[in-house]
């Protein structure tokens, strides 16, 4: 079956669906979405996804699939090896906790969208800089001890997880912005871990075809 | 097994895991947490629950459980029937999305805390409204056609999932707001069918003991 991956290569959500795709040794093509430029919003990319959000991943027979977490789930319902979830109820919840407070509490207030917003509404740089440490800075408060409760190397245990598959990206958004990781030794030391892993270094922004030069 | 659930009565992330709890027929102690006083960022619950946010599901062994979709998945999990998620992956993924759909890209932006900020920021409170209808408007464009796909009563199919989950606390806080849900039909229609069920409609806002009188 080949996937097609509507992606940017600096977004969060596509950038964790390519580490998910990655790890489970999924090819995919990659069809890259010009953010800056406004593509997401084209008639074209619109009909396949109503948010004008990236990702999306169209299946061989059309079908398109929309939300990182819901793609993440479905890959791990499908394809189970390697596991990116473990097999105990609870530290299932938790996992998904640490991916959630990241997917649900620090990135969607913090992304192209909302920062245009904030801009349209007359705040100036500094001030939406201001916006993105504050939320970061909270979410990471709170997701530094789970961290260091459950990591063995990954965020959760000693393998990659759904947690790893927000936590790095959402650090790399972090360094983007100037956030000083020094409070959150655990999460800075999770995230270096996995970006060593083979599949999620080459799900990186910066090895994707439409990386700036 | 007596779990405690630390909610508020308007809020929309403890208003899903009531549902689900209900929907799953468990029982469950109510301690109510006063988020216009403050209460959420008093050091007692804190230490429950280090954002600072509602909802949390403390276990008889006194575990916290955070992060209201987690919650639901564990409950799925360990708690089979009557099933919150279809069977096939693919719908899953479908019913997941729409879950996302709300719980990331609309509910995140609107809550108390970001409503705090904006205010911090100078914006008086029609343009705090408008921020609120602009990012509901926004999701429900996006959710109205993929609801008016699959729903069959519920928002996917005969049965409530944790798509309805996600849409009665959803519907319920836009209809706060003043939304014109004219436009949603299809929303609209899942989120009263839904309603009208029993486990669904003891956890709605007003039949809680902090409901304001």
């Amino acid at each position: 079956m080949t996937l097609t991956l509507h992606s940017a290569w600096r977004a969060s959500a596509p950038y964790r669906v390519r580490i998910g795709l990655n790890l489970k040794g999924v090819a995919y093509d990659y069809v890259p979405v010009d953010l800056v430029a406004g593509q997401q919003r084209s008639e074209a990319y619109h009909a396949l996804n109503a948010q004008n959000l990236v990702p999306s991943l169209v299946l061989e027979d059309g079908r398109v699939l929309t939300q990182s977490l819901s793609i993440l789930e479905w890959l791990e319902e499908t394809r189970p090896e390697p596991p990116l979830l473990p097999k105990n109820p609870l530290d299932r919840q938790a996992v998904r906790a640490m991916a959630l407070l990241v997917a649900c509490d620090i990135h969607p207030l913090n992304n192209l969208r909302i920062l245009k917003a904030l801009s349209g509404l007359g705040l100036d740089e500094p001030a939406r800089n201001a916006w993105v440490h504050r939320w970061i800075n909270d979410g990471f408060v709170a997701l530094e001890p789970m961290v260091a409760r459950y990591s063995r190397g990954y965020a959760f245990g000693d393998t990659p997880t759904i947690a790893d598959v927000c936590i790095v990206p959402q650090v790399y958004n972090a360094s983007r912005f100037g956030v000083d990781m020094a409070p959150y030794p655990a999460i800075a030391a999770a995230a270096a871990r996995a970006g060593e892993h083979p599949a999620i270094a080459a799900a990186h922004p910066n090895n994707q075809p439409d990386a700036a030069k």
